[in-house]
Order: C-alpha cells, then sequence, then structure tokens
C-alpha cells in the first residue's frame, strides 16, 4: 500500500493530493471548485504539468470521478486498484473522535449527528466520504478530524463557566479548531529541535485567514485559542475574536439584526476587514500601513491580541521551550512575527530580526542564546491526513 | 472644608462614608436597604455604636434626610453645613469622563445619556445625586466613575474587532470597571514600592464577587479584563466571564430563551455558582475543595483564568514588575492568591507560602529576592471619592 489520496470537501469544491507513502511524495494535486454550478472549474498538477479545464460538474459523485479519471489519463496511476487509501479531512469530530479513525457506517453516523456542531463543514465533508465510498467501495477510508487533536483538553480548559447542563445536555464546550496543522507544526519543531516532545512546552500559531493559537505540553493540546466555533479567540482576517458576549443583544436592539445575523457579521464582516476598513487581507493591510492609520490599527490589534495568548499559554504552562508560527501569514509575513514576538524577553524570547526575514519555509528564528526557541514551520495538514490514514488503513 | 460624605447609591439601598479629610478618617459610615419597600433598614456606625432602626423609607430623599439628620443627633456633626462636599459613586461616564468631575446640570445630562450603557446602575446613582441634590442644594457634589480610570487605554486595547460603526454610532467599545479600585491600588502599591508610579508596571487583580484584571503603566490603565459590560473577562461569583460569542444564538435556539434571557443566566446562573453546582461564594467553594469534584474544577478555573490574565498583561507592558491583589476574595484568601502566583516563576513571581498566609491587611508576599513584588492590599473606594471630591470641590 503506498498511494493515500488527501481529500478535503467543502459545500462546492474538493481539494486532493496524492501522496506516496511513507516517502510522503506528492504525486498529484489539485481542485474542483463550483461543483453544482455552471462553469465547474478542476485543476490538477502532476508530472510537472497543470491543466485547468472548465465545465458543468452538478455533484460530488461526478467530481470524484473526473479526479480518478485524470489521475489514470495522466498515467499517475494505472487503475482505481492503485489508489490504496483515502483520508478525508472532517471538520468536527465532536467528543467522539480523540483520533483519526477509519471510516464505518457507525463513524459516519456520528459525523453526522455532530453537524449540529459544524452545520456548514460536517455535511459537506460527509458529501465527499459519501462519493469516495460509492465509487471506491473497497479502498479503506479515513476521516482525520480538526478537532481530535485538542480532545486532551483539561475540563478545565474546555469548560465554559456555564451552566453545567449546558455541557452535557447540549454539548456546549470549547473543542477547538485547526488541531491537524497545529499537531503537524508541533511534531515538527520536535524533531527540528531535536528534543522528544513529551519534555516540551510548545505555542502553536497558526495564523491564516483564520487563526488559532494552542498550548502543546509534552505533545498534548492543553488550551487553544478557538472555542466551540472557530469564531472565538484572536482578531481573525472576518472574525472578530471574543467580544463581551453581552454585545449580542446590544447590537441585536441597535441594528434590528436576529441573533445569527449578528454572528454573521461577527463571523463576516468582522476582524481585520472592520478594523481597516478595505480588507480583510493581511497583505493589503501590511502595504499600506505606513500611510493609512485605519490599516496600522488593524495590524497592531491583530499582533497584540496573539502577543498577549502567548503570554497567556506561557503562564499556564509556567514557560514556553518554543514558539511555532505556521500558516499563510504566519510563515510569510515577518512583519506580523516582529510584531509579535517584540517585548517578550521577559520570558526569554530572544528573535533575530535578521533571520525572521524568511517566507514559507523553516526556520529558526531566534538568536542561539535565546532560551526560548522560535520556530517558522509551513504547515501540511494533508501529509498529516496521509499519515494518519496509512496507519490505520493498515492497522 | 473637611467633611466629605462617600455616597455609592443602588436602585433600592445607599451606603455613605462620612469621611475627615485629609486625614482620611472614617468618622461615621452606615447603609439604608430595602428603600422603596417595607421594612426597610437603616444602619449606622459611629462613634464606636452601631444602631440598626427598621421601618418604612419610601425614597432615596427620605434615605438621604434620615442619615443626615442621624448624623446630627449622634453629635457627629452639628448642622448640615458640616457636611462640605459630597461624593458619588458613578458606575458609568462612558466617554465623556476620563477623571472625577464636579457636578453640574450637563454632568447630569450626560449621566443621565449614559444610562443606556449601564441600564442598571447610572440611574440609581442618579437617583442619589439628585436627593443629595435636593436637600444640601449648596454643597459642592462630585461624581466619581468606575470607568475613569480606563480612559487611558489606547484604541488598540478598547476597540473590539467590529465594525468601526458600531463604535462611532453606538460606543461600543471597552470601556472596563472597578477604576476607582484599581486607581487606589496601584497607587498605594507605588507608595509601598517607594518607586514612582511612573516608572511601575502593574497587574491588579481586583477579585470580588466581580473581578476584573487590569495592566497599569505608569500609573495609567492601558488594558482591562472587563469590557463594554462587566459581564466580559474572567470567571467570576455568577458572570460567565468570555465565551465564545456564536455561543448565544446557539443557547437561544436549545433552550427557547430570547438573547437577553441568555444574557441573563451569562449574568447570574454562571461562573463559581455554575462549576461548582452550588454555590456563587468562594467561602463555601474553598470548604468543600477536597471533598467535592465540582468545588475543586471551579477552584481551579476560577484561578487558572486569572493566572492566564496576568501572562497575557506581563506579556502586553514587556513584562511586569508587581502584582496586587484586592477586593474581597484577592484580599483574604490565601489558597486563591496560590492558584494564581503557582508557575509564574518563569516571569520573575517568586512568591512565599509564609507571607501569603495574610488577610485583610496591607503585606508584600514575595519572597525578598524575587524580581517580581507581590502585593495584598485592601482596596478603598470611599477614601478615593473622598480624594477627588476633596481636589474637585475645591478647585
Amino acid at each position: 500500500m503506498n498511494n493515500v489520496l488527501a481529500v478535503n470537501a467543502g459545500s462546492s469544491s474538493l481539494k486532493f493530493q496524492l501522496i506516496h507513502m511513507p516517502e510522503e511524495e506528492v504525486v498529484a494535486k489539485g481542485v474542483v471548485e463550483r461543483i453544482g454550478l455552471t462553469d465547474s472549474i478542476f485543476t490538477i498538477e502532476a508530472k510537472g504539468e497543470k491543466d485547468k479545464t472548465v465545465g458543468d460538474i452538478p455533484n460530488h459523485g461526478i467530481a470524484v470521478k473526473k479526479l480518478l479519471d485524470a489521475l489514470i489519463s495522466k498515467d499517475v496511476v494505472k487503475s482505481f486498484d492503485e489508489i490504496h487509501a483515502v483520508g478525508h479531512r472532517v471538520v468536527h469530530g465532536g467528543e467522539y473522535f480523540s483520533d483519526s479513525v477509519l471510516i464505518t457506517d457507525d463513524v459516519i453516523a456520528k459525523i453526522e449527528e455532530t453537524s449540529e456542531l459544524a452545520p456548514l463543514h460536517n455535511p459537506a465533508n460527509l458529501t465527499g466520504i459519501r462519493a469516495f465510498k460509492e465509487i471506491l467501495p473497497n479502498v479503506p477510508m479515513v476521516a482525520v478530524f480538526d478537532t481530535a487533536f485538542h480532545q486532551t483538553m483539561p475540563e478545565s480548559s474546555y469548560l465554559y463557566s456555564l451552566p453545567y447542563e449546558y455541557y452535557k445536555k447540549y454539548g456546549i464546550r470549547k473543542y477547538g479548531f485547526h488541531g491537524t496543522s497545529h499537531k503537524y507544526v508541533t511534531e515538527r519543531a520536535a524533531e527540528i529541535l531535536d528534543v522528544p516532545i513529551e519534555n516540551l512546552r510548545l505555542i502553536s500559531c497558526h495564523i491564516g485567514n483564520g487563526a488559532s493559537i494552542t498550548a502543546v505540553q509534552g505533545g498534548k493540546s492543553i488550551d487553544t485559542s478557538m472555542g466551540f466555533t472557530p469564531l472565538a479567540g484572536v482578531t481573525m482576517g472576518t472574525r472578530s475574536g471574543d467580544v463581551d458576549p453581552a454585545l449580542i443583544p446590544y447590537i441585536m436592539e441597535k441594528t434590528g439584526k436576529t441573533a445569527d445575523e449578528v454572528i454573521n457579521v461577527l463571523n463576516k464582516e468582522s476582524g481585520m476587514l472592520a478594523l481597516s476598513g478595505f480588507s480583510s487581507d493581511l497583505r493589503d493591510i501590511e502595504a499600506q500601513a505606513d500611510t493609512n492609520p485605519r490599516a496600522e490599527l488593524a495590524l497592531n490589534v491583530f499582533a497584540e491580541r496573539i502577543h498577549k495568548y502567548i503570554g497567556s499559554y506561557a503562564a499556564k504552562m509556567s514557560g514556553v521551550d518554543a514558539i511555532i508560527f505556521t500558516a499563510g501569514v504566519g510563515e510569510n509575513s515577518p512583519t506580523v512575527r516582529e510584531k509579535i514576538l517584540n517585548g517578550l524577553e521577559f520570558m526569554g524570547v530572544y528573535w533575530d530580526p535578521r533571520r525572521n526575514d524568511v517566507r514559507g519555509k523553516e526556520h529558526l528564528i531566534n538568536y542561539p542564546h535565546s532560551p526560548v526557541k522560535v520556530l517558522v514551520i509551513p504547515t501540511n495538514e494533508e501529509v498529516m491526513i496521509a499519515r494518519d490514514t496509512i496507519r490505520l488503513a493498515q492497522a
């Protein structure tokens, strides 16, 4: 067994990578977009070639068929039999899944049941699972959850200070997200530092359009900034992060919106977009930071919220051994990293501005004498999916 | 001028202290409770005697009259003329007031206007102001705001990552509370440490039934845990503190409550009460911590949230020179202080368990060699009110 297809199905999209294991070599990758709409777009990259086709792809089943056919026509595989396992990203595993799992009917039922907690994502992920199951009925499939890594959090971290029956009856607790990414970069950090992960206290900053900060002690997530949903925590591209909960009825009263509409504003019209007044994209905002006070403000708020989480998680672990930056902004913005890291000397963080001038590759950016190490590590959720898929499909 | 009456008027209560200035000596104090209800209770303590009277006190005007008459009949003052100034605690000053202020008609109008931000408190405070104004029309009166001390926060601290017009149109921002207390204990800390406050980075932990943590740099509040309302921040007696805002519509849907009703649950049925399942009073919870796992959990969550804020505010100020504990729990619970302080050595906090065994009095509880000092300082909002009242009434 060596070809694993890592799949991320959205409501109208399907991303995939075919990864040769255990070499972890990506032999093909691509995306189907606008599924179920007209002018669907299918992009595939293999053997140094990139192809793009526009045409109607009415559903995920057709999308799967198309991508598998393309793998054959491009001679990446000779037949469907050479797809040895499929790994699916699933956003929410609730409290059922603290690890990836071989997909069975029972697992599908539980993902369905958990859809209430992730109404936009889990049903889309399931559509992908079902499409592959129909076309490749005998291929083992594995579900890899965004929430699983955080299931190690202690009760004192995941419980809100709310009536206990809200947790028992309605599943209201902190779940956390980006788990696959936090797991990947923290494991990689231990390798780079050449220290057993059991001995490390790590703070992982996954900073993209969505952003979450996680405290990882001995290889286990013990706290994370996102909550019941991915709205909580730090300021993000369009998400507010934490706000005084009493604001919800106040905004409702002032604007005439329903509670759901207010949360929609907090998810889609807030964050960097609201602070800057013109963009949710950090690159746009950085470009104007010297000339536009609102851009500078947005950048400062963004960095400061993360800076404060680092202090809070260092306190939680009685200190920190390494801080990791990953995802779009974390990997590619020396400016944001600088703003986040400035003034952490009191807790042993000494970083080197010259080393920080790096984008999109693994790099240590602390001074050699710094007690706390600082790493830039590009995330790789697909390879984590492939690893878990191989591990469970072969078991 | 030397007799200042410091007043805190609630919707059905009126607390007062008559303070002799500049000696800051309390010559009488008391409270009128159940105003407007039957069996109102009037308690006064002066000259070593404590009296309690039960009888109907239909409104704040009668309450004021009663307490002034009692001051004369107890020979604390000879006539109303010996009340030289009255200082009123007012909860919310909005963005109008960054300091205490001599009360004029314009000030009253602004406090009224700000009532929307504190609908339970400002109207009650105004009732007190009006009652005194009628009975002592020629005595200068000063308003001392819970929010004023936090008006020095920079934009990056007080702005939520929400649409900017919410701030401009509706005044939605972080205001912060307990300002008078944070100001008092941080000024006192500078005196005790014998360091100019301009040179200090302080974290003030006001921990009572309500609780807020404030970062004070150079004598100015630069960030605080409470927000638009006193619901935000850490876990409190019955308040949840921060939760994922997306929970509001979820709880509404699950329980059939309105948004206001959900916020009411978050304010009154959450926090330590919800976590422990039996009490909002820390003393009850501490008493069961060894035998009841829910009590232990409540205690741990409570302390941990504050512990994390200390880390986050230390990060914000690039380090901290002293941590201060005040208010009911902060002054009187060695256990909670211990849980909060444990594991902060990485940032220079070395505290002495023996020194920590102190209740309700000023005390340094760090080891002498600790770079970060830790102080217990009983708060005294009344004396702050009296100081500001004298300063402004004499100007």
